[in-house]
């Protein structure tokens, strides 16, 4: 057995699950899905649903009636959308005003959460990193970014500073944030340097003609730097960060925290 | 490789198809298209869909809307109705009545066709009877023995006789019969020894207490016996006719040259 097992394997009884995204080719989530079924001896398997934004509906009805069918992750573009599908979102989904995976009860209701965040906070944890009282420092205001922060926040980092190129962006989500938790200190500037935990909740970086999401000049050694960009696996940011001595993290371990607790919001764990 | 692809193989590329059916547990067609799949080098996986009558039309509809799904295998209580959730239909189909595949073309709309009487004569071809000019007995005219007329009747065998518990229901197969082959001789009753291909359309022998379809003590050698039960594996029938000398053949074969034409129905192969 080595974490595989063999579509001969799917039968009348194996449970169905999906991710839903526009473009489809790129996602990894089938194959690291059913490496976690095949570990657990879990009877599913996870399929690429493509499907734009005009269909999603349709779909999401057509997948209320499928039942063997348990759930599906969504990604890009439907996160947003998807709150207004899902028949009841959990606080995390509702918080952030996302959803990146949904169950689908046995009624065919579907309810949606979104796992960005706290599957990023597990990894932090894991890489031994407690967020808990530290001086966080986030670049980005977007929907991976949202996701963070509140995780971050629900985790009790003592401060959190918000960085975006759109100051607007940013201050919607430190109100956001505010309003949900009042005991946090959380603005949408603030001085590098006095951070302990820098997070890329931006895309930067993702292509090699990509500005910094932070000063890289200003890294020192003392702080844990932690990238959401999966690919490349070593960002600039993250270059700068080792070579500054910074503890660093990747973004890899988010989506594989990620993959576990989705399965267990689907049920199937 | 032993026919096998590894589920950590499903990639946002992987083309999906599925089975429509209620109940879904029995169904075999996920194991059987993923050999097929797996020896053709196709990128694709088939997965069960367990959906009841009442919810069809929603799954068809969000089908639709799946970019990457192929299409689906049809099977019971859904053969009928799927005449009427087709946007097209193949002659077979039009003239049985009934799908059990449909192909998704890029625009999303829904081609059904009905492949059971097919695959039952490319299995016959294939065991060495051709079927052109026998002189053919079918026992049943529901959806199975339905399809297998109308494929014996294309082949071209000099008479069919339709034998069936409710000589209404046989007396209306042949009238549909005559009508899309005026020149075939069919009726629905006939003395069985005149026959040199027998053929099992009911259900009439998946249970020890069953009655036979056919009466067992008239048969004799030079007689083709043929079944479409797949379990048992080895009929009442079956066994009546290899103890009287005739050639015979089993199920199962119908179901794996089926499941090759559905293939190519569906663009996979």
């Amino acid at each position: 057995m080595d974490g595989t097992i063999s579509a001969a394997g799917i039968t009348g009884r194996t449970r169905v699950y999906g991710i839903l995204a526009d473009p489809i080719y790129h996602v990894k989530a089938p194959a690291v899905m059913g490496a976690l079924f095949a570990r657990h001896g879990v009877d599913g398997v996870l399929v690429p649903l493509h499907v734009t934004a005009d269909g999603l509906a349709a779909v999401m009805d057509g997948l209320r009636h499928l039942r063997n069918f348990g759930g599906f992750i969504a990604t890009v573009p439907h996160k947003t959308t998807m709150t207004g599908l899902c028949d009841a979102l959990t606080r995390e989904a509702e918080q952030i005003g996302a959803v990146n995976c949904v169950r689908r009860e046995a009624d065919g209701r579907m309810i949606g959460t979104m796992l960005d965040g706290i599957g990023f906070v597990e990894a932090l944890r894991a890489s031994g990193l407690e967020p808990r009282g530290r001086n966080a420092a986030l670049a980005g205001a977007g929907g991976a970014a949202s996701a963070i922060a509140f995780a971050l926040a629900e985790a009790g980092v003592a401060r959190l500073t918000i960085l975006n190129r759109t100051a607007g962006r940013a201050q919607a989500l430190v109100d956001r944030l505010r309003a949900a938790y009042p005991t946090l200190v959380v603005a949408a500037e603030g001085a590098q340097p006095d951070h302990d935990l820098l997070v890329n909740g931006t895309s930067l970086g993702m292509r090699p003609q990509d500005a910094a999401p932070f000063d890289l000049a200003a890294l020192h050694d003392g702080q844990f730097v932690a990238e959401a960009i999966m690919e490349p696996e070593m960002t600039p940011l993250l270059a700068a960060a080792l070579a500054a001595g910074c503890r660093i993290q990747k973004g890899l371990p988010m989506l594989e925290r990620q993959i576990a607790l989705m399965a267990r919001h689907m049920g199937a764990l």
